[in-house]
């Protein structure tokens, strides 16, 4: 397995790689400042919510290790301003402000050791996040690899892979322990309109990794299961309901449906940080519209008459009585997932 | 309503659509020559079973309106070579040979007439044939339009338009009818990957129209059904077997199987032809599997690693039980559709 670095630091040097221009261009960015980073994040060349979060954490490593050592007065101002600007490059990722605040508590609670003291705690915490996420998505694969078999099928939408976290990715954890462990499996990737994470990241990766993968339109996933190729379907999620019904990417909700229709199992992978137990329901998550242009435009081509209109939901929500199970790092949940959830988080 | 003339014959002239460009360019072709109808059939500018049986009838007309007219044996010898070139075009298109023969039983017919006579015939014949399509789809317009209702949301997949008609299309009939009428309806069409024939072609004919119609990707029709949007699926055939199962682009399965879930009626609009009693079930139809550069590199960009494994089957199959009616130029048949299409057949 040829290992892809999504966010790399060593000996004070943070490298990204530049996820937007795959499958076409492998390119790695070195991210030096604030400004790096902010922009990395804002313009989509690291993606993933845990990635996200590793690469915030990372960025402000980086900047606390540049800023003055003169005064402490001096370094928290500029570790502080840069910290808010970092967060603002996409505020709605939970992580990024969830990362960057832990790096903020370490030095609030040292502010009377040395700054040099300060800094080295502050890069010492930041690699400490990559390895949880890391040991969270490997535990995620662990917890996952006792539902595969020896052959199966797996279907997966989307990209909640190695390329949206520090490694194994969440959706594709299972897949990746299950080939290091011989697993013979094949897997099929949806292509994933409109911004096609499925083709242009899941199929990158898993191809790049060695697993056997095969690349299909959305549309053409219920017929592969008809056709009984697929024995398991694992997807990630961007946010799961206290009573197991479960956003994600658009599409999800379909693959779900079919996977109930065909009698396959049809998994969602996540860290329990997903699980937000102050919705109810799937009914208060509020979906996402964007652009058209990613639907008649998405190539840099139109592919449509101008002037269509056009209905473009990022994300859909798949009710809990079509999830067989949740995989998370803490096993795996099966119904009745409300009460379930209640005894993890109390 | 701009009407959009796939394919116009008049004074002798024959004008097709060149549906390749849409929905950039509106441009249309003069068909002077066997190879100019050749070319229009063979590079897809016009497309669609009943509208390439209809250019290909003309495009004859056109050759035999040129040929000699000194001696029957050199008028059929033109005639025959250029009929045999002309169903090369596209040999698997069975309307086309069936409109073409069509054409020289009616030589055969009048072989003792003046040529300037029977290439008056042939041109009639032509004629027919298309006002036959004409006629066909508004009788399937009719037919449907009755299990319309005001306000109705209506899902289609593909183009079963009138840009694969002479007019009205097979699925979108129901959908020219309620709108002539004043109907205020609502369609949603599915953009069909890897081809896109729903946001190129659908929704162009349908905006065109002046119908509201809107755009999604085929992994959102099961989310807009959830919300309570879609009342009704119409969709068209390729080819439908003895008992109700039925081959339609890629996709049609999932759109069906989705349906079902939210209790949508799921209607197979087509003419009666395609009805194959020669076929007992879907089993029976093999499915063509397309280039898998359709899906990586659709868009004149690639959007997939190169060297993916790609499956792109072009079509699926929709089992009996998921339809709830087929809409023909005879009536609506509910189940049992073996007994009912018995009736028609025999």
């Amino acid at each position: 397995m040829k290992e892809l670095e999504t966010v790399k630091y060593e000996n004070g040097s943070l490298i990204i790689l530049d996820t937007s221009k795959l499958p076409n261009d492998v390119e790695y960015v070195e991210i030096k400042t604030a400004k790096d980073c902010y922009d990395a994040i804002k313009k989509l060349k690291v993606r993933g919510a845990p990635a996200i979060g590793v690469a915030g954490a990372y960025g402000l490593t980086v900047v606390s290790n540049a800023a003055p050592d003169d005064s402490f007065e001096n370094y928290i101002k500029e570790v502080k301003t840069s910290a808010e600007y970092l967060k603002s490059s996409r505020p709605t990722a939970v992580n990024l402000s969830w990362a960057i605040d832990r790096l903020l508590k370490v030095i609030r609670k040292n502010d009377n050791l040395p700054v040099a003291d300060i800094k080295r705690l502050v890069q010492k915490e930041a690699i400490v996040i990559q390895q949880e996420d890391i040991e969270m998505c490997k535990a995620i694969g662990k917890n996952g690899l006792k539902l595969l078999k020896e052959n199966m099928g797996i279907l997966t939408h989307c990209n909640a892979g190695a390329l949206a976290t520090s490694k194994y990715g969440t959706a594709t954890a299972p897949i990746y322990m299950a080939h290091q462990e011989g697993m013979k499996i094949k897997v099929y990737a949806d292509e994933t309109r409109p911004l096609l994470q499925g083709s242009r990241l899941t199929a990158y990766e898993l191809l790049n990794a060695g697993i056997d993968v095969t690349l299909i339109c959305d549309n053409m996933a219920s017929f592969v299961m008809g056709k009984g190729l697929v024995q398991a379907v694992i997807v990630g999620a961007d946010r799961i309901a206290k009573n197991g019904d479960t956003a994600n990417k658009i599409g999800t909700y379909s693959v779900a449906i079919s996977a109930k229709y065909h009698n396959i199992p049809f998994y969602v992978a996540a860290p329990s940080s997903t699980i937000d137990m102050s919705i109810q329901s799937g009914k208060e998550i509020v979906i996402e519209e964007r652009d058209p242009e990613e639907v008649t435009f998405g190539f840099g081509k139109q592919t449509a008459p101008k002037g269509v209109k056009v209905y473009n939901p990022a994300f859909d929500i798949t009710p809990n009585g079509l999830i067989t199970a949740f995989i998370t790092e803490k096993g795996v949940i099966t119904p009745d997932f409300k009460q379930k959830f209640n005894k993890i988080f109390i």
